[in-house]
């Protein structure tokens, strides 16, 4: 943290919450929110409390000017709905009407409201209102809110979050953060207003609500944002009924002993392995077996003696040598008896491909065996899933067909469909991969165990996750922000929608954070969020195929100006900058392109040109240093067909990185049928090329640049 | 209109428009807008001149209460940037003051301004800030905006666009059609706004600007809409400094009396016919005859007397009978003269294939040849197209290969690259085609015309469209009214960015209009608007394989849970709603699912099903007349192997349609590679199915139920 927290008075504000706590509340009164607010120096207006017309009158008298008027009661939280507030009040005579009105107002609001008084408060204007809040999500726990305030954020809802606790910089980012970030740097002339000091107050209530993590809930809203500082007009603080329970952390290094085994095991044993052929104990052998998997495969079913070759034991127990994992294979009855032999055999780590537990309803079981694996140590990936492929070891451990296009993406799902979409997806496309991993029902093992391994595993380069919800989002963040630095991390979140979120409640009887607080937290450390299915899949697979560019500067050279047009558009709505060409690198295009092609970016080629206007263009674009990345719109024509352009892009590529050249380079392919063959081409050779789409290339640049951009090599 | 239009006092506008235009001004002072308003009903706040400050003291005085005062000048436009405004002004000696400071910071702001004096007015506030205002778009002409007002409307941009004139209903659709509208129906226990009072102003408003067409510009911003009415407090009105130019235009019978001649000929003749294989006037010559055109086919080709097997003419007026369309293979310094013959010849329309006109600079050509098509009566598509195809009549007038695969989608495009998109994608889709046509320059026919002649085409039962820019935005709103209550048509606006708009202009000389403004005049003409190239080929694709759906309750049926998420984030995306299921409904389907299934919706039948399970559901689902649409997911297993669930879903949809049900059904296949295989079967079958992908089959249902719904099927 930035702040010097010494100057904070603690006491101060644990003796307010300890007052709130001892009465019984959970939210406290507007007094006390001030009393708060102040020991953390967060600043509010001239004010004080009335319990009379009188008092209230010689309150607004010293304050001065206009006041604002508001009931205090601790059974009234929503103080304008109740007719509570009273605004720009000045003057004896009105001041007393409006405290007459207030608690008539209260009154009829809630009849048996108990009224302490009302609040008397320096009338502040003439800033842009805006919220600052904290909230305790259930997947992310505390985290802090900045927006526009008043009736807007409710309606509009441009806010955005990160997680608590909040540097400076993190701070300031909040304000550039939001759509309406603009009216903060002052619109139409008016003065931008105090960005130092709206940072102020966003670190000092980060710095509380981390201090006293019993605040579930604390909203200064508004904050009279002006030129000169900031000061929060209203304050809403609220207290959590119980004690956050601590998810259960492992350390790195224990991650990576039990990760290490299990990815790369000299032992495996089937529980359940059997000789019958439709099976799962049955396909799971037969996997690891034709999958190529060279360690020991150990089954293990107590009425076999062998099993497709291999000797059976009626136990793990028996089995002679040490085992790595142990992929189960038997009803989810029968797994706590086995889960115990696994343990006693020090196992470390269990597959549990079985279903039956909570995602039929079936929570006891779970906890049963989630309870069996802590007691022996060993760490549970599922139940509920389809096993996992680890190509560097040529391991198949799923029931699924197996799969051997080696790679560096590893691919996790926390659902079966979408596991199989994912390896049906890298079969049609060849897509070389690392790891297939079900995540199912996430008992034990999930997302960041996972990210910790494959962030030092040398045979993983990018790593793609479905997702429906994280156990624990501050782990999660932790060993994303680590892994991000280094290599790309893809995530479909599922459920982003309120419908959808339901529908995610009722697979995994997981609770879904609101989709902004996902979406503002994952970019905080680093992801690249995919919003579809194919995004998330089209990202995994041309990532890794594109260098990581050096600069902004995009360039788009096009045969076809439709394309050119559509693929200006897709790079504005992917975020990328189509480079501004300086004049002596346009009459360098220009000399190789006809006089009424456009040069500028995009530099139009026009359609009917020979290979050698592509050739030329394309490495110029790849040679001169002021480019960093290359769009390509192709237009199949009798004079360049589609696989001529696609060797000559090749080569020319080819002969740049042979001269340390190397830049990312995209294609977007017009044409007959033909350009299907000619993008496979392409993608082989290191472009990320598709056919009858000027989107997908982009998305996928714009998705390398993303990443780029949060790992710091922008 | 429904506004009783004879209670508007012209000529006091026309006296002022007058007397504005006569002194040489381009725009009102703020007491000519107010008159001008008046004179419309349009309420504005009570209010004053001054010229001394004496007399600013007297009118607030007689005003009472605040006012606002604003400086008026016909040099200043932006009065807050000039510091020219002072609001809640209240007591002689502020007023006073408030007159010396506007002065003297007006003088500061721009020196030679020319100083009317001061505005006093009434102070407006307790109502929400709006604005409503015409603009004239180089597109669509007048155009009406609504949105919120002050300084929001900058920064966020939240405003909606409709065509003038508009009436009650599209008015009160305004209100609706801000991100915002939340804050117009009342927040936090606001009373909601005078919505009657507002559509007031807007009709009135948008009267006045048809009335007054000179009106380029009418700001009403801020507009106070209040619970009990709306009073424009500021009014900024610009005249247009040169009259508009009015597009030529075409009755429907002349347009459909050219376009039955062109789509559907006796007899096509090609000028410039080749023999020599490479050139541009045999490819179209061999199109012609290898695509199976059963008419007369003239090659026109002053050294030949046979090509390819036919007589050949030195001149279009040497050929024997008449001619419905001359197709041109020349160069563009040719195309003159042999159009003129095409005139002489009484030939309807030409297509005019080369480049060399306007999109490489040369206006001079283009103008030279649109006018001898004026003179001579004929109709130019193109130029710098490559040409169409009409499958009805077998019909492939283009140098491109041949299409064969009839069908009922009629697909356009303004490039010539993304017209060999189209040709890839319908070809390698088995996309049923009726016509594929280049647009190119438009410098004549163009997607109204188009649009005219499709809507009653038999052979044609939906449009899609590829445009950059429209050259009369006004006759392609009425022709797309008329046809989308028959048949969907979809467009895909190129050039919807800022940096994509740029590169349009670069590419057609075509000035594009605000986005925003196409996107809600397009949704306005109730066309579907495709936001991607690979949107509008999937969308021209399953619109028609869907039939039209007979209500909004959509149900998710699938066998992998994770899925059932991903469908429903896609459901909400697309704007479809989840039906709630009935109790006896929910029982119904239960009956075949396994316990631990989710019933409500998604419907999740869960993983290991057979093929029964599938049926039953499906079937229901087919049959129970409560629900409308159903969206598949299905999910690869052993007991249900891809192509089992695929022949079992069409067999199902099959029965069903042989019953009289016919529903829009859709699939997201996740699997192995089998899905490929399966999701092809399920299309030719009439289900919508793609594979590794839940976004796509869901995004195409949507644009189904969009065009449903504003042809008022829902």
């Amino acid at each position: 943290m930035a702040r010097d927290t010494v100057a904070y008075d603690r006491d101060v504000v644990a003796d307010v919450l300890a007052k709130v706590h001892a009465e019984g509340r959970e939210s406290l009164t507007a007094p006390e929110g001030r009393r708060v607010c102040e020991a953390y120096g967060i600043p509010t207006p001239g004010e004080g409390f009335a319990t009379s017309a009188d008092a209230a009158v010689q309150l607004a008298a010293e304050i001065g000017g206009e006041v604002v008027m508001k009931i205090v009661s601790p059974d009234i939280l929503h103080k304008t709905e109740a007719g509570g507030v009273k605004v720009g009040v000045s003057g004896d005579d009105a001041v007393r009407a409006a405290y007459y009105e207030i608690l008539a107002n209260a009154a009829a609001y809630k009849d048996d409201a108990e009224i302490d008084g009302v609040q008397v408060q320096e009338m502040l204007s003439g800033g842009q209102e805006v919220i600052i809040g904290a909230t305790t999500d259930p997947t992310f726990g505390k985290v802090i809110v900045f927006g526009l305030g008043g009736v807007l954020v409710e309606v509009l809802k441009d806010v955005t979050f990160r997680l608590a606790p909040v540097d400076h910089e993190t701070a300031m980012s909040m304000l550039d953060g939001i759509k309406a970030a603009e009216i903060l740097r002052g619109v139409r002339g008016a003065e931008p207003v105090d960005a130092d000091a709206l940072a102020d107050v966003i670190e000092r209530l980060s710095d509380l609500v981390t201090d006293f993590p019993q605040i579930s809930e604390f909203d200064l809203n508004p904050v009279f944002a002006r030129p000169d500082g900031a000061s929060a007009a209203d304050v809403r603080i609220v207290l959590s009924a119980k004690e956050p329970v601590e998810p259960v952390r492992y350390s790195r290094d224990e991650i990576l002993a039990t990760m290490n085994r299990m990815m790369r095991p000299k032992a495996v044993a089937v529980i359940g392995a059997s000789a019958e052929s439709g099976k799962i104990g049955n396909s799971v052998m037969k996997n690891l077996i034709d999958g190529g998997y060279a360690g020991e495969i150990y089954p293990i079913n107590p009425k076999a003696d062998e099993i497709l070759g291999r000797t059976a034991y009626k136990n793990i127990g028996e089995v002679p040598g040490d085992v790595d994992v142990a992929v189960f294979a038997v009803p989810a009855k029968f797994v706590p008896q086995a889960l115990r032999e696994v343990g006693e055999k020090n196992v470390p780590a269990a597959v549990l491909i079985p279903s039956g537990f909570a995602e039929t309803g079936n929570h006891e079981l779970q906890e049963e065996i989630v309870a069996i694996a802590r007691d022996t140590g060993v760490r549970l990936l599922g139940p509920n899933i389809y096993g996992y492929y680890y190509t560097p070891q040529n391991l198949c451990a799923t029931f699924c067909t197996p799969y051997d296009v080696k790679g560096g993406v590893a691919l996790t799902s926390q659902s079966g469909g979408i596991g199989m979409a994912i390896l049906g997806f890298s079969r049609s496309t060849k897509m070389g991969v690392s790891a297939i991993v079900g995540l199912g029902n996430k008992s034990d093992l999930d997302e960041d165990d996972l990210l910790t391994y494959f962030g030092q595993d040398p045979d993983t380069n990018i790593v793609a996750m479905h997702l429906e919800d994280l156990k624990d989002g501050r782990a999660f963040v932790e060993a994303a922000r680590e892994i991000t630095r280094k290599k790309p991390v893809v995530v479909l979140k599922a459920g982003r929608t309120a419908l959808g979120a339901r529908a995610a409640s009722s697979h995994t009887g997981a609770l879904a954070g609101d989709d902004k607080v996902y979406d503002d937290i994952l970019k905080q450390s680093g992801v690249v969020r995919a919003y579809s299915l194919g995004d998330m899949l089209e990202y995994a697979r041309g990532i890794p195929v594109l260098p990581t560019p050096k600069g902004e500067n995009v360039v788009i050279i096009t045969g076809a100006g439709g394309s050119g047009v559509l693929l200006s558009d897709a790079v504005v709505e992917n975020e990328l900058s189509l480079m501004e060409i300086p004049p002596d690198l346009d009459a360098a295009f220009k000399a190789f392109i006809p006089p009424f092609g456009a040069s500028g970016n995009p530099i139009d080629i026009t359609g009917g040109e020979p290979p050698s206007t592509y050739e030329a263009t394309i490495r110029l674009g790849l040679e001169d240093d002021r480019i960093h990345s290359l769009i390509l719109g192709y237009w199949h024509t009798i004079v360049t067909p589609p696989m001529v352009f696609a060797e000559l892009t090749a080569r020319v590529v080819a002969e740049a990185k042979a001269k340390g050249i190397e830049k990312p380079v995209v294609a977007s392919l017009a044409g007959d049928v033909e350009v299907e063959e000619a993008s496979d081409y392409l993608y082989q050779h290191g472009v990320v090329a598709y056919p009858y789409t000027t989107e997908k290339p982009v998305a996928v640049l714009g998705a390398k640049y993303r990443w780029a951009r949060s790992a710091g090599f922008l």
